[in-house]
């Protein structure tokens, strides 16, 4: 039987797997911080402050407890005892030529049976290209493909209206894939979820350590440092204004530097920062978009 | 009889004073842009890149038109024509001896006869200092004492509650004052409370400049400005997460870089960031808590 006990472990295997690899590719060592909560539970705080890995957090809890009236309402739920595990990662690279990249897979229930999945994957080139962003995709795509065929056109969708940093009408990068509430309906059931979770928690290195390999040598300009770090910028203005899980954590009295550990180790702010007519930079300003089929 | 057109007049008026002092000051020159607003109505953007201010604006704005839904249900207000006037203003200084300051006076009034004035300034040394809290909590409290014995007390605590890091449980800075809705009670008119948030506007040149003057030729190290770029990435916080001028404006369509130049040229994150123990940075830390008595 797929117990809550059982996905807190598999998702410990997948931080562990994940942060080996990354470590073994970038050369550094993650700081661990282990917390508990007061209500209950606690997590596993990795941080790399690496050799390409400028910033990188590579986060699993898993908490319990009766539910906080100020999250029960939130979520629209009974007040019963919860469970919510997952891992969370943010990486945010030295080299402006590697995408920072996003992951979350998380699962969620409650004392009167009720369970969901949710997570995704996203992709922020700070220049975007063709080649890494169709690469991107056909992977997500081919994970998504072996457990559900409406997955991939439905999550890409989902991911696109989520990433979306509507003061600037921009998308935060290339989109990815974003689902939720993904319970044992339409013919699925917690173990087909599950299966499908724990794929794309595991095509994450698949993903990222090539773009690192590849990309991380590439020479990069002063000037591209420049823009690198408006893009962060505007990570952080999606990350403390939009995204709906850190403005959860941040109300709701959660481990505040665990959360914020997605904010880059610095980011830039320009009065109407205008990029040159057919430069790379306004080349990925104008692929901040919704709809983009990457693939075709 | 005071017309939201006179109000608006002096506050431009406020605006030009300032700029001009601040460029005195300084040695830059503000870049403007003026922009109007497709409901009706726009602005005067002025953007510094100083010798001393590193970013800073002073924004007049004075809009007006049908209330957007999405606006009235957020202000509990029935949709009637608005009109909304004020001055904001938010400088990031480069030497971390100088404090960051945000001043605001604004007046809003409704075709049903509601009018009301809001405001306030606070401060945000890098560096706290018991000399600079105590000089500008005595200006402001010299200020707000021609106007209304209960003015200091009552908008003092208000700030120490307004510009606070929930996440952080650290006030922004020391505070200051802050006030909204003041309308035609307590024996107050629209021309008291108008006099009252003039000289509030009026006090922000004698409160700044000397800061300036004082401070910004005094030596410093690299050690400060990361400290400075850490605070900076507290006040990116703050406004993004907190501040309900800043998301008002984001939600609702306001023009996205008038608002958010209160965002500083750089910021930085470090996870879980120490200070030394005794040190002015520790010093400063333990000095952003709400209601410290500055004057005493």
């Amino acid at each position: 039987m797929l117990t809550k006990e059982r996905i807190a472990e598999e998702f410990k295997l997948l931080q562990d797997d994940i942060c080996g690899k990354l470590e073994a590719e970038d050369g550094g060592t993650f700081h661990e911080d282990l917390w508990s909560r007061p209500g209950g539970g606690g997590g596993r705080t990795r941080i790399l402050t690496g050799n390409h890995i400028e910033k990188g957090g590579v986060n699993f809890s898993a908490v319990h407890g009766p539910m906080p009236e100020k999250i029960s309402s939130k979520l629209g739920l009974p007040s019963l005892d919860f469970f919510a595990t997952g891992v969370s990662i943010v990486l945010h690279p030295k080299n402006p030529n590697v995408p920072i990249i996003h992951m979350n897979v998380r699962y969620f229930e409650m004392d009167n049976g009720t369970w969901w999945f949710g997570g995704g994957i996203d992709l922020t080139p700070h220049y975007i290209t063709p080649e890494v962003a169709r690469e991107f995709h056909m992977k997500l795509k081919a994970t998504c493909d072996k457990h559900n065929p409406s997955y991939y056109p439905e999550f890409k969708k989902w991911a696109d209206d989520y990433f979306f940093i509507k003061h600037r009408k921009e998308t935060r990068g290339i989109g990815g894939i974003f689902f939720d509430r993904l319970s044992g309906t339409e013919g699925e059931t917690k173990e087909s979820r599950f299966a499908y979770v724990l794929d794309v928690g595991n095509t994450f290195c698949p993903i990222y350590i090539p773009f690192l390999q590849n990309l991380k040598e590439l020479p990069f300009t002063p000037k591209q440092k420049e823009w690198q770090s408006i893009r962060r910028g505007r990570y952080v203005e999606f990350n403390l204004v939009w995204d709906k899980g850190t403005k959860f954590g941040l109300d709701t009295d959660g481990r505040t530097e665990s959360i914020l550990m997605s904010l880059p180790a610095n980011a830039s702010w320009v009065y109407s920062h205008q990029t040159e007519a057919g430069s790379p930079e306004a080349y990925t300003l104008e692929h901040l978009k919704k709809g983009i089929d990457w693939l075709s």
